[in-house]
C-alpha cells in the first residue's frame, strides 16, 4: 500500500522505464496517477475518481455524438437467462463465451441458471423484434453504457485485461442492408473521431478476417490503436450483422406495401481499453500524459513565492485562476506544506496537460509562464491575453500528442512478403506488418504459432486491390492485404 | 405484446382507473408511455429509452450538485467476495442480505463465492481505509451510480419493486461526527430539492426508528413521498454511520497533531424508485405527467391543417419549432396520417407537459394556443412573444403540479391518539397519522399486525417534543412523534 501513498515525496514518482518494462511502467502509472487499485479477486479492479473522471469524459463525448445521431439510452437486465444465450449459440456457431453463473440467490437454488451478460445481443434483440412493428418504427437504435463481465483468465491488466469492464453497447435494427451499413460505418467513424480528436491517437480501421468476425455478424469492422511496445489495441468494433439476428429473433416489420420484410441489424461496442490505450500510449516516464479534453485538470497553477513576496504572487495567481476558470478547468495548487518542485512531480504524474508557474517575475512583468507537460517546454504569455494564450497552448499540447502518435504509428506500418521476412520484421520491430493473403486461417496460424502475431485487420474496402498479388505466407494468389501485429 | 402497439389506436390508451384499480393503473401508464417492458425473469425489467430518458435527467440534476459539493465518482466491482459480506455480518447485527451468487464462472467452480452487491459498503470501506492516511485526504466523497441486486421475492412493479435496480451509492470519511453529520444531512437536502424542485413533490425528511435503521448506523435520515393511493415512498436514504464501519475497517488517519484518529462516515443512496414515485404521483386516467424538467419532450406542437390551409400552417409551426427549439426540447408532429385528435392522445399519453395547436386560426392572428397537460386548461399567446409565454407555461405546468401534490399531502397528515383512532383512521384514509410513541417496537408491531402500517419516520429533530404526552398505542410516556404510514 506504500506504493500508493502520495503523502511520501519518495515512493511519488514513476520508478519503472516505459521503454525497457512497459508492463510495469504501465501498471505503475495506473496505480500512482491514482487511477485504479486492484480488488481483491484476481481480475477485478477498482476504478479511482480520476480514472473514472477520464472514462466520464470518453463517455459524454460519445454519447452526444450518439444522441445526435439518432441513438437512444436504455437498460437491459444484467442477467440473461441460460436458454437465452442458448439460443444465440443456437444462431451463431462459435458462441460460447466465458460467463459467470448465478445460480443461487436469496438462499435458493435458481431453476434456470442466469448468466451475468458477456454481451446482450441475447437480451436486447428479442424486446427490438417486440417493439419494431412497422417500417415507421424503424430505425430503432438502442445503446446502453454498462458492465459485462467475461470469464478470461489472464493477467489483470487494468482497463485492458480485467473480468468485468465498462462499456458501451449499441444494437440497431434497420429496414434494409443499406441502413445498416451505415450505421456500422456511422458508428466506427465516431469511434475514429474519439481517438483522433478526443484522445490524440490516430486509429486505424479495417475489417476483421472471417474466421475472426463477431460470432454471427456478416461483418465486424474494427478500429486498431498501436502502442509504443509495438502492439495493437482494439477498443472499439462495430458490427453488421446482416439479417442472421433478425431471423433468429424475429425482427420483421410492415413495410410501406404492408408487405412483412426482415430487418438488418448492427451492434457497436467501446471499451475502457480505449482508456488503456490513451494511458499507454501519451504517457511517460513522469507518469501520465492526457489530451485536454479528457484531463481532470486541464491547467495547474503553481505559484513560487518567499516570505516577503507570497502575498502578491498568491493574489497574482487567484485573479489567473479566477479568469481562466470560465473556460478551462483549472487547479490553483497553493499548498503551504510543498514546495514547487514536488508540486511539479505530482501534477506531471498525474497528467495535467499545462503548467502555470507564476512567481514575483511573472507578477512584476505582467507575465504568465506555461509549461507543457509532454516535452516541458515553455512559453511566456502577457497576463491580459492569458485566456486566448492557454487555450492555444492546450491546442499545442493536443497537436504535439497527436503528432507523436502519428509519428509511431506511420513509422510503424511496414511491408513484408515471405514467411521470414514477415516473422522477421515482427520480431524486430513490432508494429504493422502488411502483406498479400490468400485469405486462408491457416496462413495466420503459421505466423501466429510462432510469434504470436494475428491478423488484426484487413482493409475495409473489400475491393481494395491487396497490396501483393500473392499471399506472404503461403504463395497462393493473394485476396485481401493482411495486418499482422501482435496484439492486447 | 399488442398492448403495448402505438400503431392502433384503440389500443393506445390508458383503460384503468388511477382512483378505482391504482396497481394495474400504474402497470398500464408504465407500459403504454412506453417507460419499461417486463424482462423474462421475474422480478426484472427492462428500462426503455422514454424511462431511462428520466432516469438520465434525474441523474444529471443529482451528479451535477454532488459533484459541485466535493463528491467524486468512482466504479467499484460489481462482485464481492463472501467473506467481505461475512465481515460486514459481523459488524452490524442484521445485515443478512437476499443476495445472488455467482458460484460458477468460466466452466469452473469458484473457490469462494462472489455475491452481485446488494450495497457496496463493505467493498468501498476497505478501500477508502487505504486511500485515507492524513487529515489531508479527509473527507473523502465517492460516489458511483450502478445497479444493485436484492433478491426479494414479490410482485414486480416497475421502479417500485424488481430485484435489479439502478442506483447511486455515496460513500464518505469524515475527520469527525460534525463533518460527518452535516455531509448525511446535505445529500438528504439535496433528495428534497430533486423532489420538490425537479420532481414537482414535496417530501417529507425523517429519520428511521432505532429497529429499522441501515444495520450498522448510527441515524439513519429518510426522505418519504405520499403516493395519491395513501401509501408512502421511500426512495432516499442518508446514514450517519458514527464511527462504527470506520473502526471495522480501520479507516484511520493522522490528525494535524500527528495522533492517528478514527474517521466517521455516511453513506447514502437514491434509486429509480424516485421514478417510479413521479410516474405515480402526477399521472392520470389518460397516461404518463411529467414536470417540464424532466419530460423527454417539453413542448410538442400539433399542426391542424386542411388541404388549402396546408403550408401556411406547416411552415407557421416549423417556424415556431425552430425558434423554440435554442431554450426548450420541442417535438414537431408532422406526421401525414395521424389526425390531430390521435396526436393529442399519444402526447397526453407520453406525458409531454405543453401542447401547442397551430391552426388557420393562429396562422392568422399569429398567436399560439397553448394547451397545459395536468389539467387541460389552454391559453393563447402572440406569436412574436412565444418563446418567454412557453416559459411561463412549463413554470405554470410545474406550479400546478407541485401545489396538487403538495395539497394531497398536507390533506393526508392527520393526528390520532389510542390503538383503535390510529387503526381506523389509517383504515379510511391512507395517509400518514402522526402519534406519540414510546419508542417501543412492539407498538409497532401491534398496528403492523392489524393493518400493515408500520413507523415510516420520526422528526428529524431528536429534541422536538413528541406531538402528544404518551404513546398512541401503549398509553407509556412518549419519546417521540411517529408517523405511521402503509408503505411501497
Ligand atoms: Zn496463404
Ligand atoms: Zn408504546
Amino acid at each position: 500500500m506504500s506504493d500508493t501513498d502520495d503523502g511520501g515525496g519518495q515512493e511519488l514518482g514513476i520508478t519503472e522505464s516505459k521503454a525497457h518494462k512497459p508492463g510495469e511502467w504501465y501498471a505503475e502509472v495506473v496505480q500512482k496517477a491514482e487511477l485504479a487499485d486492484y480488488a481483491p479477486m484476481g481480475g477485478f479492479i477498482v476504478t479511482r475518481p480520476r480514472g473514472y473522471a477520464i472514462w466520464e469524459r470518453i463517455k459524454d463525448h460519445l454519447d452526444g455524438w450518439f444522441k445526435s445521431s439518432g441513438v437512444q439510452n436504455s437498460y437491459f437486465p444484467m442477467f440473461i437467462p441460460e436458454s437465452y444465450l442458448e439460443r444465440e449459440k443456437d444462431i451463431v456457431e462459435g458462441f460460447d463465451p466465458e460467463v459467470a453463473w448465478v445460480s443461487e440467490a436469496g438462499h435458493e437454488e435458481l431453476e434456470e441458471r442466469l448468466a451475468v451478460r458477456p454481451t446482450s445481443e441475447s437480451i436486447i434483440t428479442p424486446f427490438i423484434a417486440r417493439w419494431v412493428r412497422s417500417h415507421r418504427d424503424l430505425p430503432m437504435r438502442l445503446n446502453q453504457w454498462c458492465s459485462v463481465v467475461r470469464w478470461e483468465a489472464t493477467d489483470t491488466k487494468p482497463f485492458f485485461r480485467t473480468k468485468e469492464f465498462l462499456w458501451q453497447e449499441g444494437h440497431t435494427a434497420h429496414a434494409d442492408e443499406d441502413g445498416a451499413w451505415t450505421e456500422t460505418m456511422a458508428r466506427l467513424g465516431q469511434y475514429e473521431r474519439l481517438y483522433e480528436e478526443v484522445m490524440a491517437i490516430p486509429g486505424l480501421t479495417g475489417r476483421k478476417p472471417e474466421h475472426d468476425k463477431f460470432p454471427g455478424a456478416h461483418t465486424t469492422t474494427t478500429i486498431e490503436a498501436l502502442m509504443p511496445d509495438g502492439k495493437s489495441v482494439q477498443a472499439g468494433t462495430s458490427h453488421y450483422l446482416g439479417t442472421s439476428f433478425a431471423e433468429a429473433f424475429d425482427i420483421t416489420y410492415a413495410d410501406v406495401d404492408e408487405a412483412e420484410r426482415t430487418a438488418h441489424t448492427t451492434s457497436w461496442g467501446l471499451s475502457w481499453r480505449a482508456m488503456g490505450a490513451l494511458i499507454m500510449t501519451h504517457s511517460d516516464d513522469q507518469g501520465l500524459v492526457l489530451p485536454p479534453a479528457l484531463a481532470p485538470e486541464q491547467v495547474v497553477i503553481v505559484p513560487i513565492w518567499q516570505e516577503d513576496t507570497e502575498d502578491e504572487v498568491l493574489e497574482y495567481s487567484a485573479d489567473l485562476a479566477a479568469d481562466l476558470d470560465d473556460e478551462f478547468r483549472v487547479h490553483l495548487d497553493d499548498r503551504d506544506e510543498r514546495n514547487p518542485g514536488f508540486k511539479y512531480n505530482e501534477w506531471e504524474l498525474k497528467g495535467v496537460p499545462l503548467r502555470i508557474e507564476i512567481g514575483p517575475n511573472e507578477v512584476a512583468d505582467g507575465e504568465v509562464t506555461m509549461v507543457h507537460r509532454p516535452d516541458g517546454e515553455s512559453e511566456v504569455a502577457d497576463r491580459d491575453a492569458a485566456v486566448d494564450a492557454v487555450g492555444e497552448a492546450l491546442d499545442t499540447v493536443y497537436a504535439k500528442l497527436y503528432a507523436a502518435a502519428e509519428a509511431t504509428l506511420e513509422e510503424n506500418i511496414r511491408e513484408a512478403h515471405g514467411r521470414d521476412e514477415i516473422l522477421g520484421t515482427l520480431g524486430q520491430h513490432g508494429g504493422y506488418v502488411r502483406t498479400g493473403w490468400c485469405g486462408d486461417e491457416g496462413c495466420e496460424t503459421e505466423i501466429k504459432d510462432q510469434i504470436a502475431a494475428e491478423i488484426v485487420m484487413l482493409p475495409l474496402d473489400r475491393d481494395e486491390a491487396p497490396v501483393h498479388d500473392t499471399c506472404g505466407v503461403c504463395g497462393e494468389p493473394a485476396a485481401d492485404t493482411a495486418y499482422f501485429a501482435k496484439n492486447y
